[in-house]
């Protein structure tokens, strides 16, 4: 393997394959070679058929193992304790529990089952197990014990602070210190599709001192990643920066939706709060660590460097393209494609997953299977990889050309959709689709 | 009944008397004339005994109705729905989540069950059920959903203004027109008898510049009360403010500590996140807005009016007194009774729970059975109802004198217990007992 740890790149790479990630590996399974679900990724979600209620399931190609019945016919005994109960649940939270060592064990065994050199009897048990992706319906992958978001990037951070801070310094002096973050709302991160009601609330008109409570007229998204955990030690103990690894079981791509005119008039001195509480999206699919280890990266320098708690011995950057597409009801009437707005990459982020986790426990506070960590919105140095509408139109200032037409702010109707894909040597890991529609508000 | 409703306080009251807190009722079941558990509380617990996991319970005098087995009995054929597996829960979410409707039914059944007038028959069906309370442990009452904590009282906002903003207006110009409040973390509220450990975190000395990762020096207490919740209406609909009464079980005594020089380094531009989340203590009996309904009283008047959306027909204010104690170790050695520190009423907060209920939701965030809704520290106009150690000695500069020793935060050892209670013609609704003890840091 170790000739394909040295990427066409040289030096980029951090990560290396593994037997689970080789590239020479082909599955028995027809998988398409432009899909995100190649062998190499096998992502956990929680599906839901006609003929059944819904359960833990795993995609590979356009197909979904339906994990419940896998496991009835005792393809995991010996490896993932009580795995009739655990895969049969509508969520991942019982998996997610179990830990890195029935993590991997189960990746391995689902790699074995699914690969070339699977056994006649092996592809028996499968086989009845496969569904196409198209006849199933994915819901939440996990019930989110808390929501965290983060605002790891610090271009999104400086962006923010030169639009909303004119004439103060565009980063705040813990900027550089802190994985600064704060508490989202859990109970509204709901899967790709749903809906999306343009929220009101309080709102004052520029140029006017009193509020008044009408519909956003800054609806914006916030192009982030979100890593999905397993479970912390107990209250009162802190992770070790370099034992964070273990607490993180992989990602998911999300969208913060966001409401600017309401922010702006509520987040002082508490921070955001309806502004983002509506809605976050987030995307079926729980792409593991594992699946992503060949696409880690060095991450940027940080200076000054952080506290000891902060400092890891390694880097947990990931390569993931990230991109963001909007369609008007007009481009859909037309038949025209979307259009991409923006392009970035998880790997410029200057916080990182270990360190927030670090971070987040630094104090004792404790971490639960399903939470989830949003990386806060993903904006490079390049106006093309800013990751929001706030930034990508300098608060409106300057209009984005979508067709022919023009956007400020999202509109009703609009719909973005993000993808993230990983490519290297061949292998191209992907994340699926994080879809939202804009309803009118009611 | 309505003669009961005026009080010898003549027009204080809104809230009347009725069936289940009529003065006169008394419980077969010997209750102490101080006990804060009468017949007109009846309030809902978890429950853990030697002899049998965790389920619902219910506090009469010294006394704790073991709900699970009393379900097992049939006491609640036709009233509460699946109500065996309802009760044997370990957490009161599916009752919560049963609604208004089935919660009265409960409660009158509760109350006909140990009253003077129940039958032979009836306390045959209950007797067997009652256990010691001392026998029992308390766990979490629920599982919280979301915790959102509020900052209603303008007493505590206009305080901590002018001691972190001594420059500036005390109170922020959006303060008399939103509730404002942030998501806290669900996942570290804990019940009463919790130790609490010292957090850690990147603290500015005095001074410097560079944040040191130390111990806290700042360790602090907010005395708030906290409404657990029923279940709202989906996602994308706000709650009209008349039917947020609808949406509110009951409340619970909640110890939001506090770390104050890690939270003026962190808190910028994103609110409050490692200085409160490493710990929320709450009580663990739920008392309902049904038993607190006697003590419902006007609140203070709103200037301006608040916006259409926030303006209740009717005042949802609660004469509700709350204490705070302090004991140092010297003080335990030494049998020296705690001392009372804080003396407070949750009746003067600026914005009450149905505002805030109405709030939450006017962007269309939906609400869970089980949510939290803290609100905020209780501060009174004067220096004795300050709610919080910040407060009481202006963050350090008037250090209190606690026996023969001083405190201006909290130290090791230390053990902070708050009550609260309702008065009224004879009738004593308390809430228990919310404890916790300061470990050092690790």
């Amino acid at each position: 393997m170790s000739e394909r740890a040295i990427s066409r790149e040289g030096e980029r790479w951090v990560g290396a394959f593994d037997a689970t990630t080789d590239p020479a590996l082909r599955s028995w399974v027809d998988v398409d070679p432009g899909s995100d679900f190649p062998i190499q990724n096998l992502p956990l979600g929680v599906i839901e058929t006609d003929r059944s209620t819904a359960r833990c399931g795993l995609a590979i190609g356009a197909q979904v193992v339906d994990l419940a019945r896998l496991a009835e016919a005792g393809a995991f005994d010996g490896i993932v304790p009580h795995a009739r109960v655990v895969f049969s649940a509508p969520a991942l939270n019982a998996f997610l529990a179990l830990g890195r060592h029935v993590w991997r064990a189960f990746r391995e065994r689902m790699s074995a089952l699914l690969s070339v050199h699977a056994s006649a009897e092996a592809r028996t048990i499968v086989a009845p197990c496969l569904l196409p992706m198209r006849d199933v319906a994915m819901r939440m992958p996990c019930t989110i014990g808390d929501y965290i978001d983060f605002y790891a990037s610090l271009e999104h951070a400086t962006n923010l602070g030169r639009i909303l801070r004119p004439s103060g310094d565009a980063l705040l002096p813990n900027y550089r210190h802190i994985p600064v973050g704060y508490h989202g709302r859990a109970g509204t991160v709901v899967p790709s599709g749903t809906a999306i009601v343009r929220p009101s609330g309080q709102v004052v008109q520029a140029g006017g001192s009193a509020p008044a409570y009408v519909p956003t007229q800054m609806l914006d998204i916030e192009t982030e990643m979100g890593l999905v955990t397993g479970a912390g030690p107990p209250m009162g103990t802190a992770v070790r920066i370099d034992d964070a690894r273990d607490l993180a079981y992989g990602y998911v791509l999300l969208n913060d939706w966001s409401a600017r005119d309401i922010q702006a008039w509520e987040y002082q001195p508490l921070g955001p709060f309806l502004s983002k509480s509506f809605a976050t999206s987030i995307s079926p699919w729980v792409v593991s660590l594992d699946a992503l280890e060949p696409f880690r990266v060095a991450g940027p320098s940080q200076e000054p460097a952080p506290l000891p708690y902060l400092r890891a011995s390694q880097s947990w950057a990931y390569d993931i393209a990230i991109t963001a597409r909007l369609a008007t009801p007009r481009m859909r009437t037309r038949n025209q494609p979307s259009q991409t707005i923006v392009e970035t990459n998880l790997r410029g982020m200057y916080w990182h997953f270990a360190q927030q986790l670090a971070h987040a426990t630094a104090n004792g506070a404790s971490v639960r299977a399903g939470d989830l960590f949003g990386t806060g919105t993903i904006s490079g140095s390049e106006p093309r990889a800013y990751g929001s509408l706030i930034e990508l139109t300098w608060r409106g200032r300057d209009p984005l050309a979508i067709g022919d037409e023009t956007r400020t702010f999202l509109e009703d109707g609009d719909t973005v959709d993000m993808r993230a894909v990983c490519l290297r040597d061949g292998v191209r890991i992907g994340f699926g689709e994080l879809v939202g529609t804009i309803s009118p508000a009611r």
